[in-house]
C-alpha cells in the first residue's frame, strides 16, 4: 500500500505526460474554440504512435491495457489539457461505454461496437436521462419502453441531455421492459446503431461546456426496431449494468478534470510568478499563499480520494460505487474551487480570453451537475450513513448516545 | 495498490476495534473528568493481554511491529475513544519520541529508554518550543544553548508549551550547539532524564484540551549536565531529526483525530436515528442529511489523505513530510467540522456534558494549531509549490502563462 | 436612512464604552470563573450611577428608556465584556422577559414582576422548552398543561433546558390550555413564583456556556397552582407572545455575541501586533491579513443585518420577527468564525487559559443552537422564500423559469 | 434609523420595479446575444416616459434627482434584469463618471459631458488601468503622463482594459503630472473627446461579461492635446477624485448585481416550484432548502451591508468609502454563491442556454477582480482594522492581549 507506481504504469504517465505537453499543447484551440475533427484524426494518429492511446482498453482492442486502478496518474495526465481525453480517445462518453462494452458485451457486439470505438473511428453516446418527469436523478421514473414483437425489439421514448449524440455512431439506450422469457420486468440496455430510421436527433440543449464532442442533443426512439442480439447483457438488468457503469465513470470524470485543476494552478503559478504587487513578488504575498495552499490542498486530496476509490472498484464494485458518490462530489467542487481561485490570482487576464482559466471554468462547472448532481449523491451519501449505522448498532456495535445521567434522566 | 489490507493488519485492526469496544469505551471517565493513572495501568495491562499494545512499536520492544503504511487504520480504531491512544500507549508525544528513539537511537539508548517507554512504563516529553522570540513556528529562533565541557555537555535555556513534561521519566531537548569537533554549528538533541538537578518544572499553561497526560508546562533548563552519550543522533543535526519525528508525529495526530471524528458522526446518527423533528425521522430532514453527508466526505477524503501520506514517508521520508504539512492541515479542519457538525445535529445536548461532544471538540480544536499552526503549513505548502514549478519550468515544462494574443500584445 | 445616531443614543453608546473599559472590563473573573452575586451588585450599583444601567427599559421602570431601534450600538458596547450584559441587566433571558412583560403585562403584573427584573433585583426564566418529545424546535408538541379550576389554574408538565432557573425569582410558564371562556385552545403564559409549592426545580443541565447565570436545570410543575391574574396577556395565544418575545431575543443575543467577537478581534489585533513571524510582524503577513479582513467582514456585515432587523421590529413585527431568522442565523456562525481566527492568530495562548478566547468560543458556540437551532431557522426560511415567491407569481409577477426554447421544447 | 423608505423614493422603487417587469424584461435577448443600440434606445425612451430613467442623476439633467443614500432600492431593482441599469442608463462605467462630473466638475464641463451622458445620448469611460506594470491594482504606479505646453496639455501612455471604450464619447484619463503653478506633483484628471486624434482604440479584451456596452479594449493616448479646461477638478488631486468615483461606483456594482442574485433565486424557486424529484416536491427537499435559506441569508446581509455603506457615503465619504471595499468583498461573493447555487437548483438547464443563469454567473464573476481585487481589498481591510487598534490603543483603549499570568510569567 505504498504509493509507488509499477514500472509499466510510471512509463506509461511519462510518456502521456510527455505527449501532452509536446504535442497536444501546442495544438490546443483557443478559447471558445473546437478542435475540428480532422485535427482530432491527426492528433489520435500521433498518440498511436507514441503508445498513449486507449489507454484504459485491453491491448486485443488497440489501448494500453492499464488496469483500472491505475487509470487516475495517466487520466490525469491526460486531463491537463482539455483536449487530451479526446485526443488519448478516453473521454466521456466513450470511455465509460467501452468500460461496459467489455464487461458485458458479448464476442459479437464486442467486435461491431467495441472494436470501432476503442479504435477511435466512432463515437457513441449513453441514452438514459429523459425529460422531466422521466428518468433524471431519479431512473425509476423511466418512461421508454421496449417490447418484444417477435424477433425484434420495438423502443419508444424520448431523450434528453444525451452527450454526444451527435455524430455518434451508436447508441446504447435505456428502456422499460415487461417481464418476457423468464427474465423479470425491468430495464434493459439496447445497442442501437445511429443510422437507424427510428432514431432522431432532437434539438441541442447549449451548454457552457464544450468538451464533450457531439453536444447534449434530445434523441427521441420512435418504433425504433432492434433485434434480439442488440440486447447489451441481459434482459431486465440494465439498472444494475448502469451503475456497473456510472462508478467507473464518474471516477474518470474526476480523474481528468483533476488533471485541468493542475494545469490551472500551474497557470496561475506561471503568472503570478512573474508580477509584482505592492513592490512585491504576488506569490511571496499571503493572501495569493493562502490560495496557492488551499489549491495544492484540494488537489492532494482530490488525488487521494480518487486512488481510494479506483481501488476499491478494483477489487469491490459495491464498495468502489458507493465511494464514487462521494468523490464525485468531493472532487467536483475541489476543482471548481481550484480554477475559481486560479482566476483571481491571474485578475483581470483569469476572466480573459488572453488566458484559458475562464473557459476551463465554464468546461467544470456542470460537472456538478452531471453523473447525478452532487446534492442528488449527498442525499445518497447520507442515507447509506445512517442505514449502515443502524445495522451496525443492530449487530452489536454499542449505542452511543445513551445520556450519560441517565438514572437521574429518567425522573427528569 | 488496492485497499485490501495484508491478513496480520487486518487482524490487528479487527483486535482493536473490538478491545476499544468492549474495554475502553465502558472504561472512558465522563466529560471533564480524566483518566486515573490507575485505570490507565489496568486498562494497558488488558491491551497487553489483548495484543493490541504498542501497535507501531517493534517487536522487540514489547509493540505489535505495524508498518507505518498501516498504522492509520489501526491508530483510527484507538482513537475512536478519547483514551484509547493513551491505553495502547500510542499517544502524542510519546508515539512519535518512540519512532525517532527507534530510528536514531544508539543500543544503549534504546535500551535505556525506549524499553522503559514502548512498555509503558514512563512517560517522555519532546522539548522544543521556547517563549517568543525564541522557537515557535520558526525553529531557527532557538534560543536554549548548548556547550560541551569536557564529557559534559551543560544546556541552558527555557522552554514552553512542553506537552506531556508532567510526570515524564526524560525529555528530549532541542538546543542549539555551536561548531565542536567536526560538527557543525546547529541544533542537537539531548536525552535529559527528569530527575537531573538542571530540570525545574515551571507554570502549566492550562488548556482547552485534556487527553495528554502531563499537561503543557514550562520547563526550565540551568546549567543542566548531562554525559556525551546523551546526544541523540549526531550532533548539529537536530533539525533534521525533528523533520523525522515531525513528519509521522503529525500525520498520527491526524489518525488519532479521524478516529474521534468517526465516533462523534456515529454518536450523531445514533442519536439523531431515534429522534423526530416536525413530524419525520431527523436523518430524513434534509438539512441533517447535508450535514451528514459532508462529515461522510469529510471522513472519507481524510482517510485517503492519510493513507497517501503515510505511504510516501514509508518510501520517501522527504516528500511524506512535505505531504504531511497537507495532511495535517485539512484533516484538522476536517476533523473540526465533524465534531462540529455532530453537537449541532445533537441540539441543545451536544453542547452539554450529557454527551461527550462538546469535550470532543475542546480536545481537537488546539491541533490546528499545535504541530505547527495551519497558516504557517500553509504559507510552507505554498512557497514550495511555487518553487517547485519554477524549477520545473526551468527545466524544460512549458511557460502556461502567456497571453494568447502575444503579438497583437506587444503593440499593446 | 443616514447612519448618524441622534445625540441621545451616542451619549449612552459612549458613556456605555467608557462604563464597559473603566469599570467592567478590570473586574471580569479569570476563564473558567464565575462572576460572584456579590461582585455583580456592586458593579450593578456603579453602572446605575453612570447612568446606563437597564438600557433597553422605560425609564418609569430605571432603564434609559432607548428605543429598540437604538439596542444595537448600546447591547454591542455591553457585550464586548463577557460580564457587561449581566452588569447592565440586559442578558437573556431577563431581558427579552422584560421586554414582553412591558409589552404584554398588565399594570399590577408590571408593578410586581418588572419593576423588581427591570432594577436587577430578581432574576426570572422563560419555561418553554420540554423534554423530547415535548416542545422543543417544534412548539406544537407542547406537553405542559393547566387547566381553569374555579379561580385557580393548575399547571402541570415537566419543561427542560430551562435557563435561568436556578435562583429565578418567578417564571413564565408556557402552558396548553383548552378553549375556555370564549378563548379559543391553544397555548398561555403564566407568571409563576419560584417560590410555588408546586415548582421543583430539577437537575442541571452542564453546558459549555457559562454568561446565563441560573444555568439550564429542568423544572417539573406538578399541580401547580396560580391565579386567574397569572395569566400573561390573554389566554390561548401564547404562541403570538412568544414570538413577540423571540424576535426581539434572538436579535439582542446577535448584538451581545457581535460585541464579544469585536473584542475577539482587538485582542488578536493587540497580540499580533507584538508579534514577528519569519522576521515579518505578523498583522503584516498576508495568510493573517486575510483572516483579518474576513472577521471585519464579519463583524461589519453581522453589524448591518441587525440593524435591518431592528428596524423592522420596530415598524413591523412580523417582518422584523422574521428577519431575526436570517440575522440569528447569520451572526452566530459569522460571531464564532470571528472568534476561532481570533485563537488562530494567538497560537498556543489562543487555546489556554492565559487569553479568554477559547473560553468565549466555548460561551457562544451554543447560540447556534440555542432560540432555535440555526438549521431549523433555515428550514423556515426556505419555507417561507418559497412560499412567497409562489405567491407573488398567482398575484402577476413573471414567472421566471419557462424555458427558452420553449416552441421547439414542445416537440423535443 | 427604521427601514421606512420614504414616499417619493418607495414611489420611484415601485415603478421601476414595475417597469422592469413590464417592459425590460420582455425585451431581454436570450443569453449570449447582445441589446442592440436600437432597442436600447427604445426602452430608454420609454423608461424617460415612465419616470424611472437616471434615478441617481440630479432632475436638472433629467433625472429623478435620488439621494445616494436611497440608490440601493432602486438600483436593486434596475438589477433585477441584465439589461436593466443599461436601460435605466445607471450603469457602469457611465454612472460612476456622472457622479464625479456633477460633484467636482465645472458649469461648462457639466454642460458639455454631463448633459448628454445623463441623457443617454454619449456613453463614456473611465481610463486609468494600464498594462502591467503600470497602474492596476497599485495606483501609484501609473505611468501615463501629462505636461502642460503653453495652454494645451500632452497626455501620452497605454491604457488597457478600459471598460466602455468602444463607442464612448469621451474618455476621463489618469495621468501623472508635474508640479505646476502652485499645484503638487501627482496625478490628474483629463476629459479627452473621443474624437481627439491623439486617442487610438486598441485590441478588445475578451472577457466573459457582456453587460457593459463598449467592451474593456486597449486605449493609447499620443501626444494627446487638450485644453486646460479640460483638467476635471483640480491639478495634482486625480487620485483624491479616483476615490471619490470609487467608494460609490463599487457600490452601486453591489446593487445592480444584488439585483440580479434576487432575479435568480427567484428563477430558481419558479422552476423548483414544479418539479419533484423522489416523490417530493424539490423546495421540500432539506438539501434544497439549505440551498434557498444560504441564499435568502446571502440576499439580505448583502442588502444590509449595502445599506450602511450608502448611509456613510451620504454623511462621512471616507468612512463610506472604506465601508465600500468591504461592502465590495462581501456582496461580489455572495452574489456569486446565489446564482452559483441557483445554477445548482435548476440541475442541467442551469448551465444551459434554456435558463439564462449561466449567462449571468459568467456577468458577475469578473466583479470579484474589477474595482479591485477582493484580495486587494481585504489587504487593505486589513491593514486599516490592524493601524486602527494600534492607534487606538495609543489614545487610550486597554491594551488586551496580556497574558493573565502575568506575574507568574515573568518567572517562566
Amino acid at each position: 500500500m505504498t504509493n509507488v507506481l509499477p514500472e509499466h504504469v510510471e512509463n506509461l504517465r511519462t510518456r502521456t505526460h510527455d505527449f501532452i505537453r509536446e504535442v497536444v499543447i501546442p495544438a490546443e484551440p483557443r478559447p471558445g474554440a473546437r478542435l475540428t475533427d480532422e485535427a482530432k484524426a491527426g492528433l489520435q494518429q500521433q498518440a498511436r504512435a507514441a503508445g498513449v492511446f486507449a489507454p484504459h482498453v485491453p491491448v486485443e482492442f488497440g489501448g494500453q491495457g492499464l488496469e483500472i486502478e491505475y487509470w487516475s496518474p495517466v487520466f490525469q495526465e491526460a486531463g491537463y489539457s482539455p483536449i487530451g481525453a479526446s485526443v488519448l480517445n478516453c473521454m466521456a462518453p466513450d470511455e465509460g461505454n467501452m468500460h461496459m462494452l467489455n464487461l458485458i458485451g458479448t464476442d459479437d457486439q464486442k467486435i461491431r461496437y467495441l472494436t470501432p470505438l476503442a479504435a477511435g473511428e466512432v463515437r457513441s453516446s449513453f441514452a438514459m436521462t429523459e425529460p422531466h418527469p422521466g428518468a433524471g436523478s431519479d431512473p425509476d421514473a423511466l418512461m421508454t419502453t421496449a417490447e418484444l414483437r417477435g424477433e425484434r425489439w420495438s423502443i419508444s421514448g424520448r431523450k434528453r441531455f444525451i452527450s454526444g449524440a451527435d455524430g455518434a455512431g451508436f447508441f446504447i439506450v435505456m428502456a422499460r421492459t415487461p417481464a418476457v422469457e423468464g427474465a423479470k420486468a425491468g430495464a434493459t440496455m439496447f445497442l442501437v446503431d445511429a443510422a437507424n430510421p427510428g432514431v432522431r436527433l432532437g434539438r441541442h440543449i447549449h451548454t457552457i461546456d464544450r468538451a464533450i464532442g457531439g453536444g447534449h442533443p434530445h434523441v427521441d426512439f420512435e418504433d425504433c426496431l432492434v433485434d434480439r442480439d442488440a440486447v447489451l447483457g441481459e434482459v431486465g438488468l440494465g439498472f444494475r449494468y448502469a451503475q456497473v457503469r456510472l462508478g467507473p465513470a464518474r471516477l474518470t470524470h474526476c480523474m481528468r478534470w483533476l488533471g485541468l485543476a493542475r494545469r490551472s494552478l500551474d497557470i496561475a503559478l506561471d503568472r503570478i510568478g512573474q508580477r509584482q504587487i505592492f513592490g512585491a513578488p504576488i506569490d511571496e504575498l499571503g493572501i495569493a499563499q493562502e490560495m496557492i495552499a488551499q489549491s495544492v490542498i484540494d488537489i492532494e486530496t482530490s488525488d487521494a480520494i480518487i486512488t481510494k476509490t479506483a481501488g476499491l472498484l478494483a477489487t469491490d464494485g459495491k464498495a468502489g460505487s458507493a465511494m464514487s458518490s462521494i468523490a464525485k462530489v468531493y472532487c467536483s467542487e475541489a476543482v471548481n474551487r481550484v480554477i475559481d481561485r486560479s482566476i483571481q490570482l491571474c485578475g483581470g487576464d483569469g476572466v480573459s480570453d488572453d488566458l484559458p482559466l475562464a473557459s476551463y471554468l465554464n468546461e467544470v462547472r456542470p460537472f456538478r451537475i452531471y453523473d447525478g448532481s452532487n446534492e442528488t449523491h449527498k442525499w445518497v451519501i447520507s442515507r447509506r450513513a445512517s442505514a449502515r449505522r443502524k445495522k451496525a448498532v443492530e449487530h452489536g456495535e454499542p449505542f452511543l448516545a445513551t445520556l450519560y445521567d441517565d438514572e437521574e434522566n429518567t425522573h427528569s
